[in-house]
């Protein structure tokens, strides 16, 4: 297996998109027509990984609404996992954290039992907490940093906390596959985190339901790696373009606009 | 329901002691003659709970060990929680944190679906990501806040985040279902935590096999609420007292040991 953020870039320029689509299945936002159980979140995840496979470059279910549907929840998210073309890599959002010794089965949850391709850690048990998914040289590590919330501001953002994080992810970047989650909520910070990890890649969700500002983002995320250095997540705005039965034409045209607004804007950034 | 600490209080009541146990089920620590799956690990642990269960006052089992087992790792956890007595509340922990409308997901899956009747959380995220479990009001929530590892010199300790932690978490209570997770392995540090959040109870992981100071932990972490404010988890050292197949035997005694150990220090503390 090649490096995680190898075959991220291989999606990117296969399909020309450095959209992440947020497989996050929420059976109060499912459309007209879906059945509310395990079949039709089935159904409904993988209709939209079809719609849109050619169209991203990641994507990246949030476990908790797997967690959320019950026993059931762990088959849906194999089920949903299934569908998605190898040669597109799938981020498991967990924001997991633990102590050494439970981080390593978290890590093995995730990369062995499930086979995802990358991981957003929780940073606030510091190093021992991570090292065991920096280990899978071959995964990617999204460190949160500053996250696209209100609640950033009670932790995070007083005594810059970001930016040590990002100084810190610097350094357990060793094995090439460290990556930072960077809310596009906060452009103007955006870019003090861009200066602190010049060479990091973000994971940069916000966009879309809640209203960060995409152009912004990228503009000020971009750098010089070939990769361009970051990925724009949307979930809602995608899986629930439509209410109603047309909700997967709905889906395909929502992520098309969005990859077009993001690579328009690239192809302006020097 | 009544509230998460009004039945943690009669559990210490009741079984006289202040000694959680983490049902922390890791493959490659099953003793003689246990059988390496889902059977075994199911076995294993109603074994355990069965010897622990008139002496702990809370179980705690650790999601990621569960998570690691794969698919199988949703009955186990089930299988274990079932043989718990109702009159033992049962802490998850899972560390979790994410943004609100995902925090609620988070919440539904541990309360709702597996009936917890507490969970451990890491306060990243800020008040958002922690307010969907707040909003349980019979539901106790361990707010992380200096944990036992190495780690928590990196982020925790500097500027001491982990006191505005606590200081927040006041803020927190307004359900009086707010706790601090504090680790022994900080004995000094824990009065400062104490001096910060009088009032809130503590869950104190890391004596054991982390090495903490039990005796100085339970002296300082000790207030006057009546259930004197603190509960103790302990896990490999009870899970994997024998290496043997009188391993049932030996997590009694060890459990019998921790208790009479932290039962002592509390009638000699004021």
């Amino acid at each position: 297996m090649s490096a995680y953020f190898d075959r991220l870039l291989n999606a990117i320029q296969t399909n020309r998109s450095h959209l992440c689509v947020g497989l996050d299945l929420q059976p109060e936002h499912m459309p007209e027509g879906v059945w509310r159980d395990t079949d039709g979140f089935v159904h409904f995840g993988r209709a939209i990984v079809e719609a849109t496979a050619d169209l991203v470059c990641a994507y990246k279910p949030n476990l908790a609404f797997y967690e959320a549907m019950g026993g059931g929840g762990y088959h849906t998210l194999r089920k949903v996992l299934e569908a998605i073309p190898a040669s597109i890599p799938v981020i498991a959002d967990g924001k997991r954290s633990d102590i050494g010794n439970t981080a390593r089965a978290y890590a093995r949850a995730l990369f062995d039992r499930l086979g995802f391709d990358a991981a957003t850690l929780n940073p606030y048990l510091g190093s021992d907490s991570v090292e065991p998914f920096l280990e899978y040289g071959d995964c990617g590590c999204y460190i949160l940093c500053l996250t696209s919330n209100p609640g950033a501001a009670d932790f995070q953002i007083p005594n810059s906390l970001y930016l040590d994080v990002a100084r810190r992810a610097n350094e357990w970047n060793r094995n090439s596959n460290v990556g930072l989650v960077v809310g596009a909520t906060h452009a103007e910070r955006l870019a003090e985190v861009r200066r602190a990890a010049p060479d990091l890649p973000f994971l940069i969700p916000g966009v879309g339901a809640q209203g960060g500002d995409l152009e912004t983002s990228v503009r000020t995320a971009a750098n010089s790696r070939p990769d361009r250095g970051f990925i724009v997540n949307v979930s809602r705005s995608v899986l629930y373009a439509s209410a109603n039965n047309d909700y997967v034409a709905a889906a395909r045209r929502e992520a098309e606009t969005l990859r077009a607004r993001v690579e328009k804007v690239l192809s302006a950034t020097p």
